[in-house]
């Protein structure tokens, strides 16, 4: 049965039981079809250490069963009840400075604490005992949003462990960390410390290597509850990836891990740059499913979220966000929550029965978007097509987010967001690839600051662009090699000869200044001193110190063609570059055999007409419409 | 002998012994009838443990007596000496991240620690046996602003005793708490801990209850003290209030815990804001004392303070000030302190007599107040009169102040200062009022901003409007209860009926931010979607979401009317609203009998005359001036 | 034989041996003739303890000697290797919060632990008894950047006895801190602590008195491998001073116990700001070396560090920097560091040799100055030539640090720079001296805000002024003596009589504001309520509380003139104040009998010459050039 998944994370502990019918002809009501059950339910299932009271989630998957309801069942491992703090102390998290914290919040666990690993496998083992043969059961959903790390003690063991593992000898270790410069010579792996608060900046490459142990710690982590629920369950299970401004884990590595991708998606700004950040997670969630199907786990209802005010959705956009994750690739639409909580740390956190009730226009949208889903069922199966790769390593960002670069403008994720979004803009779909991914089916290649980057990778680029692709790098790449020691002879190091100049000198700008170039375009961040020994000078500096310098080069190599631009550019001068047109129509074109599937938002004030067959929406789309239209 | 008191802390250790004559005789010269003695003299009284050092005190008392200047006798136990530190390292403070801190400043104790608890009451008890007869003392000051909080286990087990006490049971704590989010559900007393440093948002009841504990705990320790007083004397008991940015104890309580209501007064803006926040300090030290008489135990002599630097108060201000609290119920006119110490924390902290010495524009500006206030001893017994009050809770900043708010910009604080502020500025005196106040003598009731408000507060609102009165509601009240949880089905919760309105969402604004009235007024930091059920809709939200949506509301209920204000008004449309107009000269009158006392305090750059007896000052009011006249 | 010294850091243990050889070939061809080897070596030369690995050390001081490049050998103790740590963990250093800090940095040691100083002494005497005949060895470099602290409870005890020492008694010690305040007196010297994060503002005399006593501590520390060094050696033993905003050791008292005063300068502009910093630190290191000859022993040759970016240096920037280095009066120019790092914490610190090679801009230009400088090798025993200087004091910049001050906007460095830049932008070269020196050779000293002043040093200026002298003083200047204490009766203090004005309130202003001066100039940071008492007044305030009152005057004492500025001057007024006109050309005389070099360094964009012989540089000289000129 082709579906779309529609519904969000259900907390029937905050609530008595009496609200539980109401909720379940709610759900019927919306045309919630799946609940994500249980995320914050260990202090409620397991009150004592091995008392477990599962009476009233029995009662409630009842209940969701007869009102048609699925469940993505999760193991509650995010947040372990006041107990286990009590009887485990040195499981609790430590900082970098050394301060254990605290329960009365969340996610208070270190995940190489032992006696963490123990109990998140029973209670694991415990729900999969008791429910993996539920009739309302569809999905396992393991743990909730991983990416809390520590410092203590217990996590500076494991590194240590995996630090051999990763490099076999010390002698090796001392080399990749440059443990020669400031006496960092390591005689004992015992001498080996997470890098907590020192005295100066810190070694980057522990920094980084930090970064890896934990994503593999983790997913080590999330690899144990997964081989307890296998042990009962044949059904899918996920874990939901979360993504913001800190990201601890590798998801392109994790997504191998998962039977389905799923994220988490709350943008963070309340223009329209909410839209491009929407397209973008979901961009980059396609990505880590191999380009496949995925599902949104998470999203607001109602708001959202600068960070320091909650800014009311307008009407229509909370229903436009979620076509947009559909259009990308995303199997559905899910929230967080059902109901609003009437206390707690996340009260605020709007839901799609809010405060005010079912009588509300946030409920009544919820409804209204669960009642068209239905007909957007066949597109699951096909695929989002796409011309256009932009590479992402996480790797490389976790690299720029050290103490050592020579700005503190740098910003992989910033460079890589305004790559998408001079596509976004032009309302063309693009996805994203890993540095080594076969990138052979696409015309063009965007490869924003790729300052770390491995021989294998850089040999994949070049073979790209000499079968007949059009790369187009930005400033700061191929600087340092995996082990972030700097490739020398020249700036951009490992895409010297690919990109045929050489640089000697990086001129970083000053922060929040810009640069002017010949063609009357700015560039920001950053620029260098670029000399072109064998590409042709596109466009120049103009001005300054690098006056007449070149800014912007092409480089024809082999049947392709490789591009350089060693600034970061305003959106006119890199949709020139690039040559594109803006659109206010967000278009993404889905196809399955000889049908395609175009899915229309339309963010400009004008309306928009196509032709085709009408699924979904409207024809001609009106100013913050949508239209979901077949054609053969 | 009715009269006024005159003076400030006196800290004789920190002079020569030859110095003390000269103090004394300055006092005289100045008018000074009081000194608040001892406050600071822990290590200066008993240098060792249980080594008492009187003599010097005896000496100090005797001069003063003999110059006839009264004493405010101070336990000293807001600054416990070094050896006691030593002695005791279990009772120096920790902080919420787990620093313990270290001597060296001053309130360096944890009041939950025993062994402080047991020296303060024994330091106490020293004095008042030694003191209790001397024929200079007129009141006791016990300690210095309470307000010192602290996160050891110590503070951990009595907040654990607090809860006990507060919910009787570990269900009842967890419902208020809603620990059924995040897993947080107790099931041992023992695993409950402060509000701690936590992996992310801690929860709001705890951190509201937190603070409500350590009212509590403080005042426990203030009245051991005052019990150890008691025993020997019957003199007045009283301990100095401090409000400021972060008020960790609930001065409206503790009010009836003081023989006087005292506070010290230190504004931090150096504008005409001083004026105005000195007026609010005083209605509000008014209000704890039940519309009678208090104290203005400390303010600054020469300088206002805004944090970054000290600005030197100009010719006249400092009258101006002692004479706004006066006016507005002071049984006098307090400074800390009498002569600016020579080193220390606080050597730039102003004083009566300043580094350059009495041969001073500031101690001249002294002596001349101390000679005009005998002319004002008739007005004590007189009552402050007024006709408005705001309701003011403390509970509703503190349960605002959490982090788990729908904006960043909510300040309760400041939300009550602007309605205080536009009465000021019309020259219009306030009371302000406990929320279930009796409020049946004020014809103008203004509410802001209250959050958290308890099922009597809210019935005790709508029989004041019942009854005939008019009542003003500010946005964002009613909405949770004292356990910080929703009152559902549409905002403003509590007040739905009596307001006539109903609110599904909040739309915060921009940080720093502006939104429209149709009136042409401006709101700030907050709107929300109003729907007016059978409220009459007094002003409109003008372009935008909200656009042709209610802004301000008017409701009439029974003999009185409730407004809704859903916006914080620009000073123009607020003082429209409630229909002021503006007014340079601060006047309050103050009546006994058929006499009334008027205190004029021009602000303006005009003269000012009114009819009556002059009873102090100058008429007409000259710029910068005031007057207090008498009439029948 | 004269000459310059020119080269920098070699760090040759990051690299393979078959680079060194082509390091000593490089070197060769830059001119280099000295590197300072080993400053990180700790780890690499004692990978374990007490076993010592020389092997590559020998190998590549022959080679270096080979090379004709002599070399100035560290003793590697700033940066202790793992094992260290591992084996001492009582001797990582913690912050004033309690936080112990942990390896992976350098600096990771608390100069106060035992341990540390047994294994620096060992590690400096091991190379001394190796290395202290080697034909190579030409100078011995201690440590590297005196100035780590540390508040551990080893730290505390060695506190309390330099306090003994210091104080002799506790009643001494008690009121130099003035306990009285806050009830800190102390009755036992174990009582003490350092100034350990506390609950409010902190003792400022501990607070400086901890700095004292750091310095202090450092400086034994130093003597202590100093000692070691000199059992074996004769040759002269220097460390690097550096100078940032932080400063903890006081170099004017250092400088009597090294052999070469020697500086490392790493600007924190990155515009013209730059030039008048190098400036600024030269006349500084010069001042130490009692007017002689010093050593510049780091710069970065290719980048300036605004703290956010490194900016890459304009062409013939580094060279100009460098000759204002050597016309100041620096033995040569140093860089750190030879060749740039490929990983580690400073990858992208510029080199000598930068990550491009040796052919590269950098390179060139390095291998162009080492081609300049044997043609200055006359000018090392010519002393620079001054009439003005500035009273310099870090124990004044210290006090002002502390959290007491009436403004937080008052700075001592500031204010020392500012009076520096005014004579910069004249082109006139200045001395900075020590309160107590002999000033009688300067027509003009300039005090600028000289808080913290002993009774010598106020008899000393007052001295000066009465057989002549010119003497311009700042505000807030004389108010207290050594013990932060008040000198009371009216500011300026120690200078009201030398000055003949007095002060009874000071008036920051506010933060960022300015303030009118009836000249037309203006004033920032701070104004004062001045009464000229007998001094003439110059220019007044203008508008505002101040208006009419003196902001400059003149007071004529003996045969001389003091005058007070009681603000911030702009640079205009500033310059008409000291009668001084711009002039972008930096002018350095140097004499040696009847022989004077003239040092031009053309900032401005004309260009500009001079009669004489050319010794190197152009002339006339350049927009951006430089000349040196020999007349008689």
């Amino acid at each position: 049965m082709k579906r779309l998944w529609y519904g969000g994370d259900y907390n029937p502990e905050q609530w008595d039981p009496g609200v539980w019918k109401e909720d379940v002809a709610l759900m019927r009501q919306a045309g919630v079809n799946v609940v994500t059950l249980g995320v914050f339910s260990w202090s409620s299932l397991e009150p004592a250490p091995g008392r477990y009271e599962f009476g009233w989630l029995d009662q409630v998957l009842d209940l969701l069963h007869d009102g048609g309801v699925s469940v993505d069942l999760a193991t509650p491992t995010a947040s372990p009840p006041p107990w286990f703090s009590r009887l485990h102390p040195e499981a609790l998290p430590v900082t970098a400075d050394g301060v254990r914290l605290t329960h009365g919040s969340r996610d208070t666990y270190c995940a190489c604490a032992p006696a963490y690993r123990d109990a998140a496998r029973g209670i694991a083992r415990a729900l999969a005992e008791r429910y993996h043969d539920h009739p309302a059961l569809a999905m396992w959903h393991v743990h909730n949003e991983y990416g809390t790390t520590c410092h203590c003690s217990l996590a500076a063991a494991r590194f240590r462990e995996w630090l051999q593992e990763r490099y076999g000898s010390l002698d090796r270790l001392n080399e990749a960390w440059t443990t020669a410069f400031w006496s960092q010579g390591y005689g004992d792996w015992t001498e080996i410390e997470p890098p907590r608060k020192t005295q100066y900046l810190v070694n980057p490459t522990q920094f980084l290597d930090y970064r890896r142990f934990w994503s593999d710690e983790l997913l080590a982590a999330f690899l144990e509850q997964k081989a307890e629920l296998r042990t009962f369950s044949e059904l899918p299970i996920t874990t939901n990836f979360v993504f913001g401004g800190w990201v601890p884990v590798n998801h392109a590595q994790w997504a191998a891990a998962v039977d389905v991708v799923a994220i988490d998606d709350y943008p963070g700004r309340t223009d329209i740059g909410a839209e491009e950040q929407t397209a973008f997670a979901a961009d980059l969630a396609r990505s880590w499913a191999g380009g496949g199907s995925w599902l949104l786990m998470e999203q607001a209802a109602g708001t959202l979220n600068d960070g320091r005010r909650l800014r009311a959705k307008e009407p229509g956009r909370m229903a436009r966000h979620s076509l947009s994750h559909i259009a990308r690739g995303s199997q559905g639409a899910l929230f967080f929550q059902w109901r609003a909580s009437r206390g707690g740390s996340e009260m605020y956190h709007s839901a799609m029965v809010p405060h005010a009730g079912p009588d509300s226009r946030i409920f009544r949208e919820v409804a209204e978007l669960g009642a068209i889903l239905p007909q957007l069922a066949d597109v699951a199966e096909s695929k989002v097509e796409a011309d256009v790769a932009i590479l992402w390593d996480v790797e490389c960002w976790w690299a720029m987010q050290g103490t050592h670069l020579p700005s503190s403008a740098l910003d992989y994720l910033g460079a890589v967001r305004s790559a998408h979004r001079h596509f976004w803009r032009a309302g063309v779909t693009v996805d994203f690839a890993a540095p080594t991914a076969d990138l052979s089916s696409y015309t063009t290649v965007v490869v924003p600051s790729l300052y770390l980057v491995s021989d294998e990778a850089a040999a994949a680029l070049t073979a790209y662009v000499e079968r007949g692709g059009q790369l187009v790098v930005g400033y700061f790449s191929g600087i340092v090699d995996p082990d972030l020691r700097v490739r020398l002879g020249g700036y951009p190091g490992a895409f010297t000869d690919l990109l045929g100049v050489r640089i000697e000198e990086f001129h970083p700008l000053p922060i929040g200044g810009e640069i002017a170039l010949a063609s009357g375009g700015r560039g920001r961040v950053w620029s260098e001193d670029v000399r072109a020994v064998s590409a042709e000078v596109i466009d120049r500096y103009a001005g300054g110190v690098l006056d007449g310098k070149p800014a912007i080069t092409r480089h024809a190599l082999g049947a392709g063609v490789a591009w350089y631009v060693s600034t970061e550019l305003d959106d006119e001068t890199a949709a020139r570059v690039l040559e594109l047109s803006t659109s206010p129509v967000e278009t993404v074109r889905r196809r399955l055999g000889d049908t395609t599937w175009t899915f229309l938002i339309n963010h400009g004030d004008t309306e928009v007409d196509v032709p085709g067959e009408l699924v979904a929406g409207e024809l001609p789309v009106p100013p913050g419409g949508y239209a979901v239209v077949r054609s053969r």
